[in-house]
């Protein structure tokens, strides 16, 4: 099939720019020093081509991801890096036996961890950003009441996500090393092997954390673009169609606001101006020079923030140069 | 069921709420005046309520909707107000006997209509939102072309858009009204039965068309907040769990970017103020003197915009005063 046979709006994925991506991050972070987030697509194909690069350790952030990563056969080490009270769902998934560990911020977070028989945590440290994480003085506490749960401490976790969208690396290299300062206090009072943390932004300027929780590089958004110190390819686009031109000078593709999230502002065209989105559209108009598409024709369309744009939609389609449409790939990890 | 039992973030309808929503607009634009627009819930079970207020005739926007529609039974009259350059999709469904009538701005969608085999349409008329729409002076040929292509031509659509959000009904008014003469100028030039447009928030101030497309009226948001000729409840609400308190002063709920749209804003909590909200988790602080809810409290979030916020969810759960689960809804028009 031809991605000109797709039905649109429809979620490309660039196969030679993914591997190039998946490629670039396994030099740098090879096998267990990455622990990829499957947030970001949610796709246990995706978590494969991964999987195939070296890394088997995963980071997820909901019992789902958990679930599918595990039934996929990807169970060897889940770390679902995020806070859940209900944590029952996850009893099935440790008693089929795949390996899983939960962040823990707070005693009731602990508790139900013990309480749904996972047996490994990662005490979860506020490095500055606000939102989840104990205080680093906290740490070695949260991590005594688990050992007395029963549960067994690998070490610490903390994400800088704020430092994600610093642009230069010279002010984002002495904030990454502050935030680590303070995962530094609490793994001192933790104890353990892991230290995990990161993400795409920091890839180049963390350089404490044992295991780097990095989810955006294999897709990227535009929200990445400016960040010259990461050099990821966008290899996410969606696919759409021209469905309306006006004489008034505008024009209008079928991705609107249920094909994209603009949580990070507004999607990009190459060429042309994005004027605003609707639930069904996205209304631009052309660039001086750039010839005017007509109606039927397709274009691509660049999200600004990969998470929650995959999370509207049902499948990747994995193209190659010549537009072949290579595979599907399920966006099985959807819902909660 | 009670809703305590119910996974988070969840989508909850109050079904009284719903109800009376869906009383005040049969009473106001009864029976066919009004053709409710599906693209707002996307669930066929949310359209039957509608159906047994009254409504029978219902508006789409995307291929997936009419179809899905026709095949839950509820396919009378369904029409496809949106431009969709491939309409191969509804072939099938008009053979199944629906009736379904789709929007056309261009020869090229026209032609699409005919190829289709669809044998009804309206000439959608741009009345002032730059989006999709001929110009009012054009479209007496598009309907000529129309009928040369052997499709019947029912009447004109217009949408304005731009105009729900207009908060003083004193201006809104005379809006709509420059809006329907552009309208009006069309159908001089189109003729038919049909004279289809506005919205929730136009109900009280567009007096011109014959059949009214509200979508958003039963589930309701806060971007319609403010607006006091239109007195629909938010039936609609997120359940989520608080996962995380801090000492810092904020808490962190499990409803994000991928359970919620934050194109017309950040969502909003009662007794809170919403800080940001990132892919898993909506940050607030409460108001003074409201007590700080604990790490497993329930709380619920207020979406700013319905649609894109449906399309995030798997199904509704119809919940009563007591917090009894009545039945689940599955939104099962999303996709394309």
């Amino acid at each position: 099939m031809h991605l000109d046979e797709l039905t649109t709006p429809a979620l490309l994925i660039d196969h030679a720019a993914l591997e190039r991506n998946l490629d670039t991050m396994a030099a740098a972070w090879p096998g267990l020093r990455l622990r990829p987030h499957v947030k970001a697509h949610k796709s246990t194909e995706l978590a494969r081509s991964q999987a195939a690069h070296g890394h088997r350790a995963f980071t997820a952030a909901t019992v789902r991801e958990v679930a599918g990563m595990a039934a996929a056969g990807l169970g060897d080490d889940l770390l679902l890096a995020n806070e859940v009270v209900d944590l029952s769902g996850l009893t099935p998934v440790v008693e089929s036996g795949a390996r899983v560990t939960v962040a823990v911020d707070s005693d009731v977070i602990a508790r139900a961890a013990a309480a749904a028989g996972i047996g490994e945590v990662l005490v979860d440290v506020n490095v500055g950003l606000p939102r989840c994480g104990c205080p680093p003085e906290d740490a070695g506490r949260l991590a005594d009441l688990c050992r007395s749960l029963g549960l067994s401490v690998r070490g610490v976790m903390g994400y800088e996500g704020h430092l994600m969208s610093v642009t230069d690396p010279a002010e984002r290299a002495p904030q990454t090393d502050e935030c680590m300062d303070r995962l530094r206090i609490a793994h001192g009072l933790v104890g353990g092997d892991v230290i995990s943390g990161g993400g795409t932004g920091t890839w180049r300027t963390n350089h404490y954390v044992t295991e780097l929780q990095a989810g955006s590089y294999p897709l990227m958004d535009t929200a990445y673009v400016g960040l010259t110190d990461v050099p990821f390819e966008q290899s996410l686009t969606i696919l759409a169609t021209v469905i309306s031109v006006s004489p008034g000078g505008w024009l209008v593709a079928d991705a609107g606001l249920k094909a994209l999230s603009l949580d990070h502002g507004n999607p990009s065209i190459v060429g042309a101006q994005v004027l605003y989105c609707s639930d069904e559209h996205v209304v631009f108009v052309m660039d001086d020079g750039v010839p005017t598409p007509a109606v039927g024709d397709r274009i691509r369309v660049l999200p600004s923030h990969v998470d929650p744009t995959c999370a509207l939609h049902e499948s990747f389609h994995v193209v190659d140069d010549a537009g072949a449409v290579l595979d599907e790939w399920p966006i099985d990890l959807r819902g909660w």
